[in-house]
């Protein structure tokens, strides 16, 4: 390091990429406020390898001129249902009509109709009827977005949605991280057997996700409705067995200590968590597990409790923001959109949002020191943008503000 | 009119436009629910002139085939304040790090920052700011959109801000109904001097807006902190006699009367009316005046009193959904967002969005008898879709649904 720059090189370093005229918005924690850097950005094999505000003495010919333009990291929505068939704007709408839950549900409506949906479709159609879903995402600057399963909720079914998923990158310039959710809720056929679909779901289904490495981690819903506390106990020690690291859908709607279970198996990430409560912060803090919120949800679903997040700022949890894309409580593939709500709704600030997406995402997805920042060493994904001021992210939506994406150096145009 | 189809020519009429294998959802008042109709429409001179089950007899050769996409009347935006310059995101940020209004304010933060930045903005700087934020609400299918002056609160910067706003039809296909709306804030240069201010704009700005033909309307900012009901009279009498519609900003935060005394003067629309009481909507409902709700500023403002929605529905006053685009209080270039909103926040059904959006819309705009509806005779602007179900607009956000707009049967595509 010296006065105006930052290489990890020797002067005779080869670079392969130059971004010029940069504002960069590098989201490296311990900084406080956007500390926006002007400067140019080397990249050698899709990492960052040097950041100088003059140039450096190199004859890289593979140049883009920013102009000015902000540059971030790539958008990290770091908690998705995407993969889904079936379409329920019609429940939606009978719900608004005033026809109850349990009606809907008896004629087949809420998240089983999107299970027999889901196992219906090949993992084509599934892999189709998401891209444009994941093409909202991509609008909002994303280049990681993490997937997950449980809609299918057979060991086939399971395992064809995390393929689907994981197909999604030779379609479009993403990045996708696999998620099994297979507990997810009960399947019709073990109605009133949660426990041995909880057999199920960690003698066969984990290890097989694992073997055929379909599976970044394992994921449960953990709350009355879907699976208790033990249950979840069981999921999380089957997916470590397997060396797969764990998250959960916790404290949404109640507090039954899911997110102190997650943290005790150094959980990548709690989700929802709008009933946590000040135990299961700490228990978060001490595990470096990502608090990881979830607003449409909570806008969707008119919920009421917000997430602690005096709490999570006082014991310094990280906080990121995720569109949590589902077909039943967050229809919104959008995440600058879901930025604006933590703000709106959860009085987040427009910097812990950009942190939400970018580095804290990235601890989500276990892969912080990699991505999420435009640091030396790091993975050179990128977002380049039409914005003045970094704070836009969460403020004006519905505008066309990305300019281009990088993946490990590689560029896409928006 | 008969079984199959109905047209307003005899056999040999001629007609230059044939949208073929449409899914058309007319928005015709009278009918409930969406009666999707399988039909063929025929244009002639930029207006529907036939709508029919079978083939006509016709040798039209301007095909588009619809393929079984879902056809709509073009969506409408009936509130907006488009055209304006400068970029309160700062000062969002700074409010959600806890810095009180009165500081922002002190530091000219505010709506006077916006007046400010609009007044330094040339004519052309005006448009041009306004193209991408446009660009928003065309790609939610908008094909007409009202927009108002109010930033500029002098004469000559309220022209302005009108010739910028109707500027805007050189640049994209899109209709402007254009509003002046002077009585938006008491200017700076006549604080504590209200009623000056209001002669001025009823001595000087209506007239000469009228005599240029800027202006299709007249609106006021009726509310504590804008204009008392006695200012918002005098500014109605003054836009009735240059023969100008009014229409009235009322019952956002208090209920001062405005929303009766809109309709008292035959208004368009009372628009926000969240703080509405009975005999207000009885006094809408008997002039016809349009309930136009803005949730985005009821979410953006946080606010928690919503407008009547069920004595609305009880005394059938038509209710129009809007962005009320700005930046101060519904930073959302994004009209389906609303339309989620307006459900989600307001418990509408995605019908009465869709209504919203069209038929209701376009009375809000004073058009509605040749907009916001496919009818014959009535205007061929419309919007083509990739929909599956009508209340999908109101449901999934962030993705891509339009295949093309028309515009008095031009076509433009997504
Ligand atoms: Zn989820
Ligand atoms: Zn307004």
């Amino acid at each position: 390091m010296n006065d105006t720059g930052r290489t990890n090189d020797s002067a005779s370093a080869k670079y392969d990429f130059l971004l010029e005229n940069a504002r960069l918005v590098t989201m490296v924690p311990g900084t406080n406020g956007y500390q926006v850097l002007d400067a140019h950005l080397y990249l050698r094999d899709g990492k960052i390898a040097a950041i100088s505000q003059h140039r450096l003495d190199t004859s890289v010919t593979d140049v883009l001129d920013c102009q000015g333009k902000l540059v971030t990291p790539g958008f990290i929505d770091s908690h998705t249902h995407l993969i889904y068939a079936g379409n329920r704007a019609n429940e939606f709408e009978m719900r608004l009509n005033g026809v109850p839950y349990q009606t809907i549900a008896q004629q087949g409506g809420g998240i089983l109709a999107t299970v027999k949906a889901t196992r219906l479709a090949s993992q084509q159609q599934l892999t189709e009827q998401a891209l444009l879903r994941l093409d909202g995402l991509i609008n909002s600057g994303v280049t990681s977005v993490e997937i997950k399963s449980g809609y299918g909720l057979t060991l086939s079914d399971e395992l064809k949605m995390l393929r689907a998923a994981k197909a999604l990158e030779n379609h479009r310039q993403i990045r996708v991280s696999t998620t099994l959710l297979a507990a997810h809720a009960v399947p019709p056929e073990f109605k009133n057997q949660a426990e041995r679909y909880i057999d199920l779901v960690c003698e066969e289904i984990i290890p097989a996700a694992a073997s055929e490495s379909l599976a970044d981690s394992v994921d449960v819903f953990c709350e009355s409705i879907g699976f208790s506390t033990a249950q979840t106990e069981r999921v999380f020690q089957a997916a470590q067995q397997h060396g797969l690291a764990v998250k959960g859908h916790t404290e949404q709607l109640s507090n039954l200590g899911g997110s102190a279970l997650t943290a005790r198996y150094n959980g990548l990430s709690a989700d929802h968590i709008e009933y946590l409560d000040e135990a299961g912060v700490i228990a978060m803090a001490n595990s470096g597990t990502v608090a990881n919120l979830l607003p449409g949800a909570f806008y969707f679903l008119r919920e009421t409790q917000k997430p602690p997040i005096e709490l999570l700022r006082q014991y310094k949890v990280p906080m990121a923001i995720a569109s949590d894309i589902n077909p039943g409580t967050s229809p919104f593939a959008d995440l600058t959109m879901m930025m604006n709500m933590g703000c709106t709704l959860f009085n987040l600030t427009p910097e812990e949002t950009l942190r939400g997406v970018t580095c804290h995402a990235a601890s989500a997805l276990g892969v912080g020191n990699n991505r999420g920042q435009i640091e030396i060493g790091f993975d050179a994904d990128l977002a380049i943008w039409d914005v003045e001021h970094p704070a836009e992210f969460s403020y004006l939506q519905g505008v066309k503000r990305l300019y281009a994406r990088l993946i490990q150096g590689a560029v896409s145009y928006a």
